[in-house]
């Protein structure tokens, strides 16, 4: 297989813009998973000679060996199909690569399920941390701009018509509040080794089983398992969960901020817009539309996971295949996903101006919620509904104001003097517990979690 | 609409017989939602009357009238068009029903997510302790299976064909794992009220906002919020996706015991199996049948509620809406599946003689990774594989024993005289560390959660 | 079982506002899905009377009989279980029901499969017109619309941002077309009866087995399979398909219809929006909030039969009887949405001057393609675009026109003087071939098989 | 960016064995999109040199530059993430490569997506014929292997039951019939070019757009389109559907093949089973294996590709971008399901001996359905099935076989007399129309389209 066939083969994330160089992309190519799977071996090598049965020299051996530069990966794709799995071809070149006292104690016992299972908990453990760093940079940044425009008046909005006032800052404090759950749910998801052998008895490992799991676990800085995970799949499908959530949360932010650059909206505009191959003036929502394609994907990949549980026998055949593409591409959806949003949140600029001028674009109407609330215990709850309705009516179709509709109806007029109606229709002056709900959303901790070190 | 009207347009669960019956259906239909939203309203009411406002005879009169039974859902369902939602139309029935005095304080302040979702939540804890009380018979059930088989031999299959032996004991030890996993992730699925009005900001609660939240949600018996959800949809995809586990979980039960269920492996039975209205033989494997289907429809549902998780503004079009049937159909899944799986392991029937038949079955080739590993110090790793290999093909292609054909090398025969061959042949002294796991699986204990009581 | 029990878990539609109450309703429920399995026992009674094994009366006995009403859905849901499936209850009633001289030749030779298959396809074929019928009518308006205003100019909108003018006729008609696209794929799909036996080798029909398959066809009114389809489940997979597909054509209408119905935009609004539980003023557009609901719901459940496409062996143990839910819940989709869209298409009202004034929202900005290609024969293109980029951006931040910028600027104007400059920069002169296009897509007829009978 | 930093990012197969070294590998890999970018980007200019306004130079410079190996994908990868797409690099890069004279006509008046949408209708048409010939080598080995055994007996399962005999002739044909349907969905697939400019309306093709399609459709050999389709995304659902469909049409035969390989039933056999890491004996069956897995992962990538129809605007922000890794993966799952398929098929052993002896296996309670309807004239439908179910349990709880059972019964041995009896229970002789239908599923052509050459 020569390097210009590898290199026509090869995807460098051509049809992948919201990975393309992120850290999670590093992280989970295919020499990532090389790598890691290495690191799996060395591992195992290195955990028999801490309990006896391997010399240190072999552990040596295999660790230095276990490096990815020294093996073709597109060589080994092509060989895994054989068996349905890359490991087989690897162990053959890494046991001719170690030499004949090394080689007895490469692989031995393991299965090829153990090695890519340890394998892919590795590359997890490995892109975990910059997708939280990421998300911390985020929840800082929505932090900053809650605090800013804790008092912000703007049109809130509910099936895409306005309904009442809002703030930007309770916005902005809800989207921190899901990057806060993202980072809770990734942080506490347990990422085990996995040993087990043949069918999960650890009998080729004789006596030294539970124990040789154990050690197993300690090299390669994974969790230790209570049970091998072979056909148990709690660590994937917890994985991918909150993967597909943390891609979820992030759009939530990104639906909000697509809505609010629009054109005609225009209340939040990303940092640098995105350019157009047509069109000079164009100034995209791109980061926001790149996360918006991560969240429509990544629901799909987490049933494929979710759906893998129901995984046969002591190995499937082909429950546990289909989950190696999603959960990778999971990987790099989610950590795309938070390197958009951390650049975006930190450049998000904000136009408190065009919000306060949308809430004038209903003539009052935003605030028909209050009126009617107000008019209430004077002529029923029922009545009171009616008679705003009628007015928002006329409102709509004319070129009035809700608070001149009122002014010019005697009864209604009586009720509610011009003065009380020009405080009752000011949408500025109808927040309700905003700023007291910014407040006290600004006052969840980030979880200790999401600051964490890489678990290797 | 006539009562026939409503008949006709009903489903009584004839296309669902994993739940038809089950608690989870009673917790989850029609008049239970109506129900629950109008115990919603009813709390509401009260909690206006605990705060102050509202006299105590109008949370009275609301919470007298808050039986469904007198009202219509199918008349409700029929109107819910017009608003895209229930609500709308039962705060009008209720209204009418709870007479003047009371009528101002029903529905205050609220809008008709806050109710939708609080019923939802309501309708989860309903249904939740039901589902794992279930899974606590299931692991109970299952526990004793691997407690009494924790030494009973079978073969461990992988990619279908027999790999090394395993035990029964241990695989009911992983099933039960499993089925905690799923008891604790839904035990720690938190269910909040819901009450923000109409966009989030408590405005139209004027200075009792905060305060009316925490009333509410003491009134429910449901979690206090941080911030109102409506666009914040953590509880909702963490519940989807909790219930979406348990299904998997049970479905990895039902896919090992449809395989040993065949007829021609015949090492485990369901108590009762079901008929055919064909053929007056079968024993079919119903529940796991049924649980298997359970967990190929919910993780497609789970994806849906992902995919709300990106809801735009304070309340989006549609986003919101599409949470409630697949919300439902979760909850009756995993209840109808929980159910099945309690049946199911509880009735379980087990043969061990003929998992002891299966394991002579190839004629010792399913210990054939122990005589490799034998003879590879002797002869090396490489030649051992091979050398057991070709014996391999000699076994499936004739009748001869692999002992056999070790006896008949002079050379192998020389390395493994026939004594010790016969011991490293026979399947049952192979066992590796299965009833040690075992005997570790059976240590962990069931999560205080799955035992709790129902949280209202 | 007693009715109120039945009442108590019985779903009339209360989560499901998108299609309570419309024909697709009907047509699905428990009680239809009963009928159509009644009508496939009678049909195969009636066969065997075609073909002579079975006496007249029998077959008109047990025609008589097969009247939903005469038997209990619930009760038949609840006994359903036991077998995995409702056809065993349900032949024991109506053997039963018979006598004792047509009880042998009732359900004689077939396998449950044969007939939930078989009332599945009635199903679908008695759904289907009702919603081809809708799409029509949807095309219809469509192509009302899009004729009334095929030459009005709107904004065109890329990644949410303002780009060239388009027309709203172009829109409405690029919106029919997906419907046409639509109502052809539905009336492509081919609905069998099923017929097959315990194993689909129809050897319990002795030598009639293929003459009774064709007689069984043709009194269910389906087609004649070549095959037994009990594993070979193209018939429901491309059904599904086609449903999903149609649910997801008009999640492309109501997508733009949200769009456009927001308050900042208000190009559009639903004929006579929702109203809302709080705010008295508003106008939901409600129709595209329920359609853009079930666009969202449909490709899980769509996903969910193409799964079941792998079913192995002559029945299969999970993926058949994951499929009735899912499938009937997609006809539901299906049918309410297009009832939904129907009604927005027809009701739709058109804002023109809304539209007029949105493409001066941006100075002229929304043909900036324009000016950059009048001005690239004379200084490049690349610098054709950069000109206007950093007029663009002069218009973005200051209160002056793209007309101005050029005007203001000596090289420029000398270019393109000002007479010029102003028919260039006015929207509503670069309509492209939108007209063209318009009248293009109009010619498109509509599929004949969009206007069938009902198969049955 | 370094060779060896590219090499790093990169991707070639590791963790996808179904696809890796095959045709769809290839067509689809970032090199191959690039060049089908380039391609479509060199047919509109000679496109627009066609209609007069380019010189024939520029085309032909255009045409010369239009080469992969001149750009470098990871560079373009890297700059794609600005603009959220790889075309506005691409372009840039195009044009300074072509010099001066040609550089004007260089993606004149096109929009990204044009290019994007062409290339990706273009990968489709390169990669489907090679889908198609696998499909077409399979279906000729299963025709092979069905009229082979178009009278080879074998248990029919049902449940994981045996049920009643078939035929494996018939079980080939099913599957057979299945691949033609997947190559009839493929074949039908309408793949258009692209070309709408920025919002679909050519408007910057001036008085030449509508010629300027067709004349780009003849280039690129697409189909030419009715209207631009930015956001009316009928073709990519209908292709990402039928390779689903193909996946799962082939998943049916995998599912039977490892249930028919599995140890203890062993009935057939792939040529050469994939080895394993850890057991020298495992032959184990990996094709059918690979193909199981892309099964399960092509209904959720549908999906994705459904939810995006509802795409809103002129162009989305977020639904389209969502399609490419999705439908690139699904042509991939594809092209190396059918490749594995091909060889699956004409590679498997089958072994009659096998399925004759699994005729046995019940003792005769394979031929109850025929027992019970030959008693049934005698003592009644219900009797006879309680006389045949009461025999079974007989059956399966002792050592004696359903012969003997009725024989042993004084009452029924009057009735069926031991020589009638022994050609009843005789399973071999209840084959029903298996063969009849295998002839008739034999006698379907494959479609002329299965056999088309490459649209391009």
């Amino acid at each position: 297989m020569s390097s210009t066939d590898a290199a026509d083969a090869a995807d460098v994330g051509l049809l992948a813009p919201v990975r393309a160089g992120s850290p999670a992309e590093w992280a989970t190519g295919d020499r990532a998973f090389l790598q890691a799977m290495l690191d799996a071996e060395a591992a195992l090598t290195r955990a028999w000679a801490t309990l006896g049965p391997a010399p240190a020299q072999a552990a040596e051996a295999v660790t230095a060996m276990a490096r990815a530069e020294r093996y073709d990966p597109r060589d080994l794709a092509l060989r895994a199909r054989a068996g349905a799995n890359p490991v087989i071809p690897l162990v053959a070149d890494l046991t001719a690569a170690v030499g004949a006292e090394a080689a007895p104690y490469v692989h031995r016992g393991a299965t090829s399920q153990d090695i890519v299972d340890t394998a892919m908990m590795l590359i997890a453990a490995r892109t975990l941390p910059g997708v939280l760093a990421d998300l911390t940079r985020t929840a800082a940044a929505l932090a900053a701009l809650a605090a800013e425009h804790r008092e912000t008046p703007m049109p809130g909005r509910t099936l895409t018509q306005h309904a009442v006032p809002t703030t930007f800052g309770l916005k902005a404090a809800g989207w921190r509040h899901l990057v806060l759950d993202a980072g809770d749910r990734l942080s506490a998801v347990r990422l085990p080794a996995q040993l087990g052998g043949a069918a999960g008895t650890l009998a080729a490992f004789a006596d030294d089983g539970i124990a040789l799991v154990a050690a197993f676990a300690a090299e390669t800085g994974l969790v230790e398992p209570l049970l091998p995970w072979h056909t148990l799949r709690t660590p994937v499908a917890d994985l991918g969960w909150a993967l597909a959530f943390t891609c979820g949360a992030l759009g939530k932010l990104a639906a909000d901020v697509l809505v609010l650059s629009r054109t005609e909206i225009a209340e939040v505009a990303e940092g640098s817009g995105g350019g157009s191959s047509a069109m000079p003036h164009k100034a995209n929502p791109v980061r926001a539309t790149l996360i918006a394609a991560a969240a429509r994907q990544a629901p799909a990949l987490a049933a494929v996971l979710l759906g893998s549980l129901a995984a046969e026998d002591e190995r499937p055949a082909g429950a546990w295949h289909a989950e190696w593409q999603p959960l990778r591409e999971l990987l790099r959806l989610a950590g795309g996903a938070a390197r958009e949003a951390a650049e975006l949140a930190e450049g998000l600029r904000v136009f408190p101006q065009r919000m306060r001028e949308g809430l004038d674009l209903t003539d009052g109407l935003i605030v028909s919620e209050r009126i009617a609330a107000v008019l209430a215990p004077y002529v029923g709850t029922a009545r009171a509904k009616q008679v705003v309705g009628e007015a928002a009516r006329h409102v709509a179709t004319g070129a009035v104001s809700l608070a001149d509709v009122f002014a010019q109806d005697p009864g209604l007029a009586a009720l509610l003097p011009k003065a009380q109606l020009a405080g009752l229709t000011d949408p500025t002056r109808y927040p309700g517990a905003a700023t007291a709900l910014t407040d006290r959303a600004l006052r969840r901790r980030e979880s200790a979690a999401t600051k964490a070190e890489e678990p290797t």
